[in-house]
C-alpha cells in the first residue's frame, strides 16, 4: 500500500508507492548514462584555457588569481569563469511592466562555471582530502563573492553530473547562478520557517539523527534520506550546528562537508552504479533563521504529467529503504 | 539578453534565455524518442483485455459497459481500467501522525488508465472527429465519476506520450489519478485567485487573444504560448467562457476542445517532428471561481540543479517565438 506524506513544514506532499517500482521500465534509465560527454576538445581541461571566457577566479597553490586578456593562468587546481551560454548576465537591473502589464525585468545576474579539477575523467567520489576541502573552499568563496554584490539576493550553487541530470559535458564541474531575487522555493521555506517557534530544520535534524533514515554522521554533518523524499535515494546533508550559509562554516566544517559529500557520492556509486545525479546547496545570507542544507538526488526517474499537474511527486523507493541500501553500500538484492 | 518573467498572478518566475539555445546539446533529446515502446504483447491492444485489471468503463457503440470476471468487453472504442501499478488505491482514507510526528496517511485514491484507441499505433493527431469528441466525453465522464466519490478532492487527468515524457508504453493512453486532497499547485492558484477581484485567467485570456503569443482560436477555445512559459513550446488552451471543470462544458465545447487538442498536437508534429509530450487538465469541481485550462508541453529539455534549487525554470525559446513557429507550423529555419 502506498502512502501520502506531507513535507516536514511546507504544504507539499509526496506519494511513496513502492508497488510501482515493479514496473519493468523503472530504473532502466540509469544504465548507459556513463557515456563520455564531450571528451573531445573539452574546454574545461587543463591546457584549453583559451576556449573559455576569462577566468574570474583561478585557484593555484593556495592563491586566487584571475585571467587577463594577455595571460591565462595555467596549471591550476580549480577554475571559475562565466558560462559561455549564460542564463543571466550582468546587465543593469531594474523592474518594468511589459506592454501587457505583466512583470518582466532584464535577466540580470551572474552565471559561472566552477571546474572542479584540471583532469577530465576525475570524479568527486575519488577526490583526495585536499581536493575536497579545496573545492568546498571555492564554493564558500564564490558564494561570498556574489553575496557582496549589492543587487544579488540569492546564490544558487549546484552540480549536474551525467546527461540525465542536465550536464552537457562530463568534465567535473559545478555551476553558480547569482540572482537578483529570492527564488520562490526559498521564499516559501522562509515564510514557513518564520511561522515556527524553533528552526524546523533543527527540529527535523534532531529526529532524523535517531531514525532509520539516518545514513551517516561525521563531526559536523548529518546525512539522511528525508522522511518526505520526493525522489528515489534523495539525501539531505545538514550541519549539526545551525548556520545559514557556507560563509558561516568553519574551516573544519568545510573539510568534513567535503568528506560527507564524497561518502554519499561513493554510496551512490556502489548502490546505483554511477548514476547521473544533481546536488544543490540551499543557503541564505543575511538570514540567520535559515538553516543551510545540501540536497543530493540521483536521476533515476522522470517527472511526468501527474507531477506537473499537482506538484506531488511519486517516489518508488521509500526513504527508509533507500537509507538502508546507502548505509550498507549494497545494491538492492545483494 | 535574457529576461526574468513573473507568472501572471503567482509568485513564480521563469528565465527566458535564448542564448542558451545555441548550446549543441539542446534539443538533441527529441530525436530518437520515436522508438516503439512495448509493442510486443501490448496489454492495451484490442484482444489483450485479459492482460489488464477488469475495466471500470468500456465505451462501445455509444454505450458504457464494464468488465466482469466472467466476461471482458470486446471490440471497444475506449477502455478504462485500474493501473496495474497504482500510485494510489482505494484503501480506507484517514489521517494519522507517524511515530515522528510528521504527517502521513494511507495512499487512498484511484489510479486509472484510459486507453484512447484499440489500435496500437494510433495517434491523437490523426484521430477522426468522432474519436476525438468521444475521448473528450470519456475525460468528462471519468472526472465526473470520481468527483462523485465523497473522499475525492481532485482529479488529475493527464497524458504522457513518449519515453522522455514518462510513458512506459506507446499505445495511446491517458491516466487519471483521483486524490483525497487538493494538490499544492491548485491550492496555491486558488489562494491567488481568491485575492483578485476578477478571474485572473479571464484577464490573461483577454490579453493573450490579441498578443503575438496567440496560436489559434476556435468557436470555444483559445490556444496560446503563455507569457511566462517555463518550458519551450508550452501551450495553454483555455475555454473562452469561464467554466471550472470538464463537467461544465457543453457537448459543443467538448467537440471543439478535441479539435483544438488535435490542432496543437499536429503543430507539435510539424514543428518538432513527433516530440515526446505531456498534457494536463487543470480543473476544480465545486469551485466556480476556478477557470479550467489544459496545458501542453513537449519534453525537449530537462530540469536540473538550478530549477530544483530555486523553482525558477530556464526556457531557451521565448513564447513569442514558439507561437510564431506553431502558428505557421514550420520548423525553426524553414
Amino acid at each position: 500500500m502506498s502512502e501520502i506524506r506531507k513535507h516536514y513544514f511546507l504544504p507539499e506532499y509526496c506519494i511513496i508507492s513502492e508497488e510501482r517500482a515493479k514496473r519493468p521500465s523503472d530504473f532502466a534509465e540509469a544504465v548507459g548514462d556513463s557515456e563520455e560527454l564531450g571528451r573531445a576538445s573539452c574546454a574545461f581541461c587543463e591546457g584549453a584555457e583559451e576556449m573559455t571566457p576569462l577566468a574570474t577566479a583561478v585557484y593555484k597553490d593556495g592563491k586566487i588569481l584571475v585571467d587577463t586578456d594577455e595571460k591565462r593562468v595555467r596549471s591550476w587546481d580549480f577554475r571559475c569563469f562565466p558560462n559561455r551560454y549564460p542564463a543571466l548576465s550582468p546587465v543593469p537591473a531594474f523592474f518594468e511592466l511589459s506592454e501587457n502589464v505583466w512583470e518582466t525585468r532584464p535577466g540580470f545576474g551572474f552565471h559561472e562555471v566552477i571546474v572542479e579539477s584540471p583532469v577530465h575523467g576525475n570524479k568527486l567520489a575519488n577526490f583526495s582530502d585536499k581536493e575536497l576541502s579545496g573545492l568546498m573552499g571555492v564554493y564558500r568563496d564564490r558564494t561570498s563573492h556574489y553575496r557582496a554584490h549589492e543587487n544579488i539576493r540569492y546564490v544558487s550553487l549546484f552540480k549536474n553530473s551525467g546527461k540525465a541530470a542536465g550536464a552537457s559535458l562530463n568534465h567535473p564541474h559545478s555551476q553558480l547562478l547569482a540572482l537578483p531575487l529570492l527564488p520562490p522555493l526559498l521564499e516559501k521555506e522562509l515564510h514557513a520557517i518564520r511561522e515556527e517557534e524553533k528552526c524546523p530544520y533543527c527540529t527535523l535534524l534532531e529526529k532524523e539523527r535517531t531514525s532509520e533514515r539516518l545514513i551517516r554522521e561525521n563531526s559536523e554533518w548529518t546525512a539522511f534520506a528525508p522522511y518526505c523524499s520526493a525522489s528515489p535515494f534523495e539525501v539531505w546533508v545538514l550541519p549539526k550546528k545551525h548556520v545559514s550559509w557556507l560563509g558561516d562554516c568553519s574551516e573544519e566544517a568545510l573539510f568534513s562537508l567535503g568528506e560527507m559529500l564524497r561518502d554519499v557520492l561513493r554510496a551512490y556509486e556502489k548502490v546505483l552504479k554511477n548514476p547521473p545525479y544533481n546536488y544543490m546547496f540551499f543557503q541564505l545570507f543575511e538570514t540567520p533563521e535559515y538553516h543551510l542544507n545540501l540536497r543530493l538526488l540521483p536521476r533515476l526517474s522522470r517527472i511526468a504529467g501527474f507531477e506537473m499537474n499537482t506538484g506531488i511527486y511519486i517516489n518508488t523507493i521509500s526513504p527508509e529503504r533507500a537509507a538502508s541500501y546507502l548505509k550498507r553500500e549494497r545494491r538492492p538484492g545483494e
